[in-house]
């Protein structure tokens, strides 16, 4: 089986580069400061970024890796040409040495090499994957004992609707309240939504398969951050703001590899 | 601070008297094969039942404690005198040795001997609680190296709403539609709602609340299992079954004491 390229879609992609997350790069990531603060400190290490996108470590590279970058060595893989494009550009121009990037999908990226990296990166990719079992277990072997894997994820409650979107009521009091219309939690599988462009495939997980997985696999979970807006994050974006205390968004996680 | 003690307010105890897991027992309690499939082998072993209610270890001792039951000792506190009655009478018309009884409150129990017991266990009783993380910190000091923590509580996505209750909607297509009014999942705390009796209070954590307690004690996270009814289990609660695939109402956690 293999993902859609949805990156690859005109329409998406042509959305894609609009939104915040892509013109002003790790600044209109929201969840990065917290994404960040589960990776241990990367001078010298080897990385292996899931789903690089535009590329994370380059840009972080390149706002002055603060706070624990600097790895050795990081190999990007994404299945979008124009995502892998538009991140060897940068990555070159930046002039950075020990950043690579390949092309392949996720869901059937060999992983072969056992203990290769210190950490496993990835970034909102996971939740495309119908063969996350598959990559889980080639994430584990592909780790030193003693690394991590760090990963963002839409939040379980954010896939699982069959209609997502916050709804808005008229209470009694005449006070709006707002809520997230939560159904079909415990039905796992195919979502399809329409997010930049039509159609776009996502497989809904629960919180109890994602640390299920990562248990079975012989990690051990040392984080699990659902992300939300502290103390005023996005004053600047107040109706998200609101938005985000109705439900979670992002989930944030970090395993570690136990050593035997 | 105290806890409410509901379960010895006169109205809500003669409705809780009355409900399944009440009459029937373990029975009643469609959680409890999985929950139970969390705890170790028991034999020969001490356990702290914390928020015991009618007795779990006494009615699974009736019920002729299979598949591990059999603990050498267990420890039974509740705060409500009316719950512990009937508990030590069960105990004591069963002729069983080696189940005590304690009437304590939860929220400042001292916990304070150090290593003593094997399995701390919990259903359904930590929601209630304010003085959580020092509970757990407790827990974590009575519990031998390797020993476990096997507890229940309502799902953080049952206990998080300003209003809950599944609402039915009927969609464009004619059919009806089930959903559950997630709010408020990222502002903890105080939830009063009126389930058996007006103004039970109980105390919404995130789920990352709940992980993030455990790791920070020196657990290791072992099991998150969001219960749901597999196959036809409540096939004569047709109703309720379709309910529990919109949203989780139990989650259930098993946490292992780290050898130091």
């Amino acid at each position: 089986m293999s993902s859609q390229n949805i990156y690859d879609q005109a329409d998406f992609f042509a959305n894609y580069a609009g939104i915040d997350r892509s013109v002003l790069g790790l600044a209109g990531a929201p969840e990065w400061p917290r994404l960040r603060a589960l990776l241990p400190d990367l001078a010298g290490r080897r990385v292996l970024d899931l789903g690089c996108g535009f590329g994370w470590f380059c840009r972080w590279a390149r706002s002055g890796a603060p706070e624990g970058g600097g790895a050795a060595a990081v190999h990007g893989v994404d299945l979008s040409s124009n995502m892998l494009e538009r991140a060897r550009r940068m990555t070159s121009e930046s002039g950075l040495d020990g950043i690579t990037y390949e092309q392949a999908d996720l869901e059937t990226l060999p992983l072969a090499e056992a203990e290769t990296y210190d950490v496993v990166f990835s970034s909102l990719a996971l939740h495309y994957l119908v063969s996350l079992p598959r990559l889980v277990r080639g994430v584990h072997r592909a780790l030193r004992p003693g690394g991590a894997f760090v990963f963002s994820v839409e939040h379980p409650i954010f896939t699982a609707p069959s209609r997502p979107g916050i709804v808005k009521v008229q209470g009694e009091d005449g006070k709006e309240r707002r809520y997230w219309p939560l159904d079909d939690y415990q039905r796992e599988g195919l979502r399809v939504t329409d997010w930049l462009a039509e159609g776009v495939r996502k497989q809904h997980r629960t919180a109890g398969t994602y640390i299920g997985l990562l248990l079975e696999a012989g990690f051990e979970l040392t984080a699990f951050d659902e992300w939300f807006p502290r103390d005023g994050e996005l004053a600047d974006k107040q109706e998200w703001e609101r938005n985000e205390m109705v439900k979670p968004t992002f989930l944030l996680v970090r395993a570690v590899k136990k050593a035997v």
